[in-house]
């Protein structure tokens, strides 16, 4: 049942190479979101591996912007609040905010400093994992706001780029690997 | 009933004034996400919406980047897919593209050439309604592919600023207005 729906999602995730730039294979989930019974598959996926892994847990946030598109549906499965991470002000009233690095440059994140209470339970969440920065600046966030981080779950994760690494001792899960 | 869930919705809605500049009063929405009893309130008014409003739909189209929060939810209610309308530069293979003004300077927005066949009926979501230039941009790029828009469909209208009057002959509809 479980392979079956992952079988499903994969055959929704389509390839591009050289985007954004030479060199690189772009994965889309845009056939996935097209596609209401894998999407559905995905979500069942992700519930099925919160509800095994956590018990006890308070919030999914979800990352600018492709995590907007799972960590909402996936919160009121799990009959849950959602909390967005945004990129740099977007937000309003005080927020906690955190540089990070690009492959070229800079780039910043931010979260409502009311996001959360100290100890409460969260899952960040995302649509894939390539270098791991903005999963990792997502961490800081939530580690300001004395959040609890249970893990950071992806769709995708890219393992050659060891993303992954980048989160130290913070859980990791990815559905599907690409090298 | 739908007054109930419309009140509780209206309820998680707050207010920054001067945000993101002297003069504007921003209407946030992150405590509705963070509360799974109104975003599922959220949900089920925007269903009950398109489900007495269009019996024949194929996609819901949403904008980057809050109607990303939206859009998916609502879409697997209806069991149907979702069609992401997106910033410049983010959507791999062939896309088109419109430029529109915005209050300063101008922006790109962008759908992949193969999100939806001709004639298929789609509503295209976004939390807002302000100048309704971004709106009017979206609906562009789905003329071009030559979809039938049911409607644009929003949670939050500003009113003052005539939005709606942008959109012309397509049909516009908002749960919630403010002055």
């Amino acid at each position: 049942m479980s392979e079956e729906r992952l079988r499903r999602v994969r055959d929704r995730v389509r390839s591009f190479p050289d985007f954004p730039e030479p060199g690189v294979l772009f994965r889309d989930i845009s056939p996935l979101l097209k596609d209401p019974v894998a999407f559905g598959a995905l979500i069942d996926l992700l519930e099925d591996h919160v509800r095994a892994s956590f018990p006890q847990i308070d919030f999914i946030a979800g990352l600018d912007s492709r995590g907007f598109l799972i960590g909402p549906p996936l919160a009121q499965r799990l009959g849950i609040g959602f909390v967005p991470v945004r990129k740099k002000g977007k937000l309003p009233g005080p927020t906690e905010s955190v540089t990070y690095n690009l492959e070229y440059g800079k780039a910043e994140l931010e979260i409502q400093s009311d996001a959360v209470e100290p100890g409460q339970k969260v899952v960040i969440v995302d649509d894939l994992l390539a270098t791991g920065g903005t999963m990792r600046a997502a961490c800081e966030l939530l580690r300001r706001l004395e959040a609890e981080i249970l893990e950071c779950l992806v769709v995708i994760e890219l393992k050659a780029l060891k993303g992954s690494e980048k989160l130290s001792s913070i859980p990791f899960h990815a559905l599907l690997q690409y090298d």
